[in-house]
């Protein structure tokens, strides 16, 4: 499989993260794919992802403080009407065909590995500038685009269609391809049309490969509800 | 006139505030009422609150960021979304009327009067926690709604008169008495039910009388383009 | 043995975070009491608390910014000054007469568990107030205090004896003693001195526990080098 | 006089600063100079110099927190350090002689230049990186260091006399090289050697000249007590 063309700064980090293949490839996503996930991991998945997209979306919230232009402010903040409107309902529709309602999900306990990932994302975001808070954010945006691609190619089973239509549909992948733009975009904006020869893009390549281990955490703990 | 009903807190502040009189009959507003406020001031006044909407929407996007539940989220976020998408294009269409294009609004150079309330905002939002940023955000919110139901009673010309219907409409009047409820409520979440005789909320005071002196500078900056 | 007396915020909260006991009676600790801690094992800790040290000390910086009187100012900036020129350097010399020097310490690689718990505290401070950050510190300051104060009393090996009288000595105990004065008077100074009984309060609990369960999670990154 | 040598950086952003002569050589730069300052001026400068630097302390302790290295760590928690534990203790001195006791400091009115000075420069630090936050510091401890030099060459009182040799003193001389070498080098590991080809360097540079601007108020309003 070609890997998706979600910009230049996606392409570097993509290929510099020791553990990109551990994340997009985990025996999670192979299981969503050939559908021998077992229902509770899938469902205790949900859980701790409905917990993940608040801090999520907090964080986008996050990126319209950050951005430094009217363009950049405008995409994120669509990004958080599209996170806390849409994708946030979907996900609490989800559960609830499942059994589990928005008490249910709101009482869910924060598991560490989501907690780890969150928060790095979060405090990469204050710490920094738009800059890391994108590359802490790119992984999950990005990776879970390459995930529903590749899933949507492999699959063999009707038993997670939904989710992985979902991300491998043209509204997702659109999505990924205008957070592309908006990283490109911001890096030229501030680095210059070289950005990838400087310090910083390689400091910022760092902060997207820490994201993706943390990213493998992630699935590992869905694997054990 | 009597006060306008925004909520528990927002009337304790209102009656704290030292400059709430300065502030809501201010010489600028005495004079969109009744028409004699010269056009180049009120044309300098937008030109500068264009840039002032750009820093207030990101303070409202901080408000989503340092929110605890998805019903204080989702208040910001709609607010966010109201003033990116709604009141950023309003400034600019009454901008281009008047021959002011985006060019211009961007180029518009800070004053230290809005670099002062703006930053002053977002600092109290980062140094404190939401309760700190609503009490910054509120004598721009509350004040605009009284100041807009105060002018609409007296007004005595047509000059202003579609500002005036702007913030003493419904749409905007409902927006003061959400953001009321949405203060009393995270007061009471944090505070208790006698959040007004906690300590925290003398200082939470002390904030809003602050914001307000900066709101008094502001207007003072209208009258001199 | 009796609890120790940091105050009465910690020894609320001390009683209500479940994981306090798996925190400071973990395997771990028992093992540096009684000497049987494999050696790289300490080693391993000891790298990975000099990357957590880092955070921490960032942490402490924080606290200062969010500081609202001289004297919570003046209480952060001491604590800041011994964590960056006494204790890493104590840290970065023990290293060295293990043969670990700074260029591997630098090198190290930060695990999730330290991760986890250091970005929930950073981003704790960033997200709420000074309260919220102290929360999220709480943990570790009295954590160690009380765990220094148990080994040495069920110290029955010379193998971590540094170690423990470290943390047991009267300096570490005094510091334990004057965050936990800064605690109580923060929080005396924003609640009032009935603070114990305000939601706010048992939100800082809750903040405090998931801390609490952050610091287990570092130990048994500790014994698996 | 020749522009004093704190680094590459200060050169640049000084010599686009358009406001940098109004600052330093302003009309109370040259009446602290020739000794005509009117004395209730100076205490009123100083009043707010004091709460002046509670703020600045505090965006020194958000450079710490914003450090990539231990490096960065340490000079920004020895300039924390300075201003808490001398600086402060000096201004709070040089006050009590001129019968102005810590109460009358504390409760000094923070005014609208202060606020727009201080809040510019933590907001800039918040929502930017470190690279922000200097440039955003970079007018204040510099220009005194620069105005120092001037007023202790162009000296014709004693009046003055002791704020000038602090300024022009070795001590003070040392710091703005320190914090000049600092800033090049948190440049050069970010941005590379060329960092003043990138945008980003220009973009830093319209942040000192912004700081430089509310420096000039902050001198007028030090002229009206």
């Amino acid at each position: 499989m070609t890997t998706p063309d979600y910009g230049a700064a996606f392409l570097h980090w993509r290929n510099q993260a020791k553990s990109w293949h551990s994340y997009t490839r985990h025996r999670f996503v192979e299981s969503l794919a050939d559908g021998s996930l077992p229902k509770d991991a899938f469902l205790h998945y949900l859980k701790q992802d409905y917990v993940f997209l608040i801090h999520f979306s907090r964080a986008w919230a996050l990126a319209i403080v950050k951005a430094d232009t009217l363009s950049e402010m405008t995409t994120a903040a669509a990004t958080v009407n599209a996170l806390v409107n849409e994708e946030m309902k979907l996900h609490i529709g989800i559960c609830a065909e499942a059994g589990i309602d928005i008490q249910a999900l709101e009482a869910e306990e924060e598991r560490p590995e989501n907690l780890a990932y969150t928060r790095y994302v979060l405090e990469a975001g204050y710490s920094g500038d738009l800059l890391d808070l994108l590359a802490a954010l790119g992984p999950c945006v990005f990776g879970y685009g390459e995930i529903g691609l590749y899933t949507h190619k492999n699959c063999s089973s009707e038993n997670y269609r939904e989710w992985i239509d979902t991300y491998a549909g043209t509204e997702y992948q659109d999505l990924c391809k205008s957070v592309g733009e908006l990283l490109d975009n911001a890096l030229r904006r501030r680095l210059g049309d070289d950005f990838s020869k400087t310090p910083r893009f390689v400091q910022l390549s760092e902060r997207f490969a820490t994201a993706t281990r943390l990213e493998v955490g992630f699935w590992e703990m869905g694997l054990h509800p």
